[in-house]
């Protein structure tokens, strides 16, 4: 049995079709309208879609703040499937104190909808509870409601 | 500039082909004959040779010591590199305290030469410590010796 006892999930029906979710997560241009909840926001996507590839963004706060974010893809199954982790940096450099992968699953759900699944997977319970209270559930919720959005307008 | 601060790192020049040094790696009843420094040897190899794929084996010590070992491919070039780590267990399940990641790349020198490089990258500079105590620079450079003289035979 997979322990999934560090997992926080996200898991939604979502009124738009596969491919358009997918174009959401894969195109930097439209990864920016989504990716952060507002008014917070993304800038300089890297989405280098290979196993290995780099992952990274900016994320802008309202006030100026600034947080890099740099992690790589782990897996991509073509409008199906996303890994990435914070991890490593590119060229597999580890890097800092591995936080989480993040999968990420679309499956056909018939008239247009789509089951979304993303899943954080942590290293760690303290890590876990870190990011619960960071506000995942909110966070990525929010994220979720802009990303459904934008995927309906496509 | 990549910091390779925490990286061990094995670099030699094998006298044998890279196709050989390569079936070496990814044959399991060839990584039983080689891959443990002798008299400590693997049994129960799995080599599923995809990202995310399953890299594990069972270290047996000659006092009937066992240490099974669980990790997963991050990445696989044909002939030319093989990336694994420790830090995951198959379907990205993040997995105790991630320790390194190794990379072993492989490039023709001619005259049936092959210059092999395997890098051992850390988390920290513990980790790396830990790792350089544990003895890496006699057991790699035992257990290259033993691959070396295994490829030479196919």
């Amino acid at each position: 049995m997979t322990d999934t006892t560090n997992d926080l999930v996200l898991d939604r029906m979502m009124e738009a079709p596969r491919a358009a979710l997918w174009r959401c997560w894969t195109e930097p241009k439209l990864l920016e309208e989504w990716f952060c909840p507002k008014p917070w926001y993304i800038t300089d996507p890297v989405l280098d879609l290979r196993p290995g590839g780099e992952f990274s963004c900016v994320m802008n706060g309202p006030e100026g703040e600034k947080f890099p974010n740099l992690g790589v893809f782990l897996e991509i199954v073509d409008r199906r499937k996303l890994v990435t982790t914070d991890a490593f940096a590119p060229g597999w450099r580890p890097q800092g104190r591995p936080f989480m992968a993040s999968e990420v699953t679309l499956e056909d759900a018939g008239e247009g909808r789509t089951h979304y699944v993303a899943r954080a997977m942590h290293w760690s319970e303290e890590a876990r509870k870190e990011h619960e209270q960071m506000g995942f559930h909110e966070g990525w919720g929010k994220a979720a409601d802009q990303l459904e959005a934008l995927a309906k307008t496509l």
